[in-house]
């Protein structure tokens, strides 16, 4: 099959790698149908992260071709969303909610495993991995939509469970990428009744408008913290959602925490010092990391397909699977929030 | 008035201080009954955290002998307990439950404000800050546990509810020290089903055990670390509590954290570095910080007049204000978990 390959950093290629076979009997074969490039690929592309070379890429739906012997629940030629990440949903970590956790889990593309970034992808633990999508016929429009719960709406989601977002909080997010504009939409969905975007583009400011936020801040740094005071009268907000990974952006989520808050964190952290002592004595802490994106799929899947969100909007530039280098040369020149990758039919 | 007052490092005296008079009629004055030594008081004491000479001290229940004019709900009398800060219970913060950062609030014993460890406390914001205590002829036993919400069963039960502990948990708590017994009983009172206590000293085992542990590690470091993992099949705790504020128990209680879970910190940060890309992985976040007494102590007072907890029981040392120096030197020199300072009488 056809599928990117990493070569190193700045170096993706669409290359040849083994047909996916099924080789446990809770493996599951699915052939691509859209896939995408994720902030945290790029961090690799850039060299700022260490990957393996060989497959990458992480966000995926596709048709189910072919099932091992103990795969209950999922059958050919079902429509599926995949989570980033595969577990068992039996061993203490799942049953706790934190499937990241799971003691037979992994991830995909990661070298070895196949990405969502190809023609197909053998998906171990497909029973507990995969959530087939009730329905046909689906439209275009909600195929992206579906694909986003791969991974980057869960994401935003996360961001804004672990900092505790309830029915009519101010919230602030900090970063205006996919993850970040998701973020706003997870918290309008929750009944945030005030979100503040940190936001200096004009496009990702219309989609954050769109998404749900009431206010936006196009400053940055210290600029950009006392705007967020300015408009919460001195307090700060009730939940401060960092979805950057910066010291920077992390200083501002920090910055902005009304005392007793916890900061809902799902930027990846790459050279973060967290001010400890400031936030002990403000009573602010810190939750969150990679989504258990598994947990959460089944619920928001719902407001997806009955149309009441349609995080699919975060995807503003498209290739196909040929040209999936550009997908993510538009990603880093910021000439796209989040490239779709298109690589087979329904 | 004779109170303790701070002169620097290692330096306590009981000398003159002015008697206090109401100054705002929100003022209360109190004659205090009993006092004690916190653990924060120490790292003054040590000079490891700087201090204000002058008035010492922030836990203290005593009789209000006068109140300002604006002063409703308390009365000539009444007994009450003071919680370390004053609040005004108005403000945002205080309206989210976060009376630590009140707009107009404020420490005790901060070299200026009056602090418990003197015959008597100047207390602002009296309405709102001072908890009267319903009945009359408590024991000696009842008045010391009446004595710990001022501070230290408050500041257990916050690391246990910063951590999200609920009923069934598996709970450790770092640090043998009054706040880490408190924490102890806080979890027991929660409905935790297991507790681990940290701790090297058979007395503190003996009263960990009393109050609630169901394991007791000696072990500290790495070796506390794997001695937990091994108690709980490798998964690590539901709630790690960290009393202490080392780097070293920091490190601990992050370590035996389990994935998805929330570290509640109490200990004050001393040269603390949280190991961020690890935790993030994890999805372990922490909460926490100054506890907001205020909040807790009516809860918890139920539950002291009734019996059903004791948390007088830290403390094991007691002095009269003339030799408070002494309850400090004693819990330094760990003669003591908590010296009790004996002012006046009920």
């Amino acid at each position: 099959m056809r599928a990117a390959v990493f070569n190193g950093p700045g170096s993706i290629e669409v290359a040849e790698r083994p047909d996916p076979i099924i080789t446990a009997p809770t493996d599951a074969i699915v052939r691509v149908v859209l896939a995408c490039v994720c902030g945290s690929d790029l961090w690799y592309y850039r060299g700022e992260s260490p990957h393996a070379v060989g497959s990458i890429g992480h966000e995926f739906i596709g048709i189910v071709e072919d099932i091992g012997a103990d795969v209950h629940g999922i059958g050919t030629g079902d429509l599926v969303i995949s989570p980033f990440l595969y577990s068992d949903g039996s061993c203490p970590h799942c049953q706790n909610g934190a499937t990241i956790a799971c003691v037979a889990g992994g991830s995909f593309g990661n070298g070895e495993i196949d990405g969502g970034q190809g023609e197909a992808v053998r998906v171990p633990l497909a029973a507990s991995t995969l959530v087939p999508v009730p329905g046909s016929g689906h439209s275009d429009e909600m195929l992206k939509s579906l694909l986003t719960l791969s991974d980057v709406m869960c994401t935003g989601h996360h961001a804004a469970k672990s900092a505790g977002v309830t029915k009519g909080d101010v919230v602030a997010v900090v970063g205006d990428g996919a993850v970040g504009l998701s973020a706003i939409l997870a918290s309008h969905r929750l009944g945030a009744d005030r979100i503040i975007g940190l936001s200096r583009n004009p496009a990702r400011q219309d989609l954050a408008r769109a998404f749900g936020a009431t206010d936006i801040v196009a400053q940055r740094g210290a600029a950009a913290e006392e705007a967020v005071l300015e408009l919460t009268n001195g307090i700060g907000v009730d939940a401060a959602l960092e979805c950057v990974g910066t010291g920077q952006s992390m200083a501002t989520a920090f910055a902005i925490a009304r005392p007793g808050s916890t900061v809902g964190i799902v930027g990846v952290p790459h050279d973060v010092e967290v001010p400890f002592n400031d936030t002990f004595f403000r009573n602010v802490g810190w939750r969150g990391g990679p989504a258990p994106a598994r947990i959460y799929i089944p619920e928001i899947l719902d407001d997806v397909l009955d149309g009441t969100i349609n995080p699919g909007r975060v995807f503003d530039y498209e290739t196909d699977l040929d040209d999936v280098a550009d997908a993510y040369a538009a990603m880093v020149e910021r000439r796209a929030i989040k490239s779709l990758v298109r690589v087979g039919s329904v």
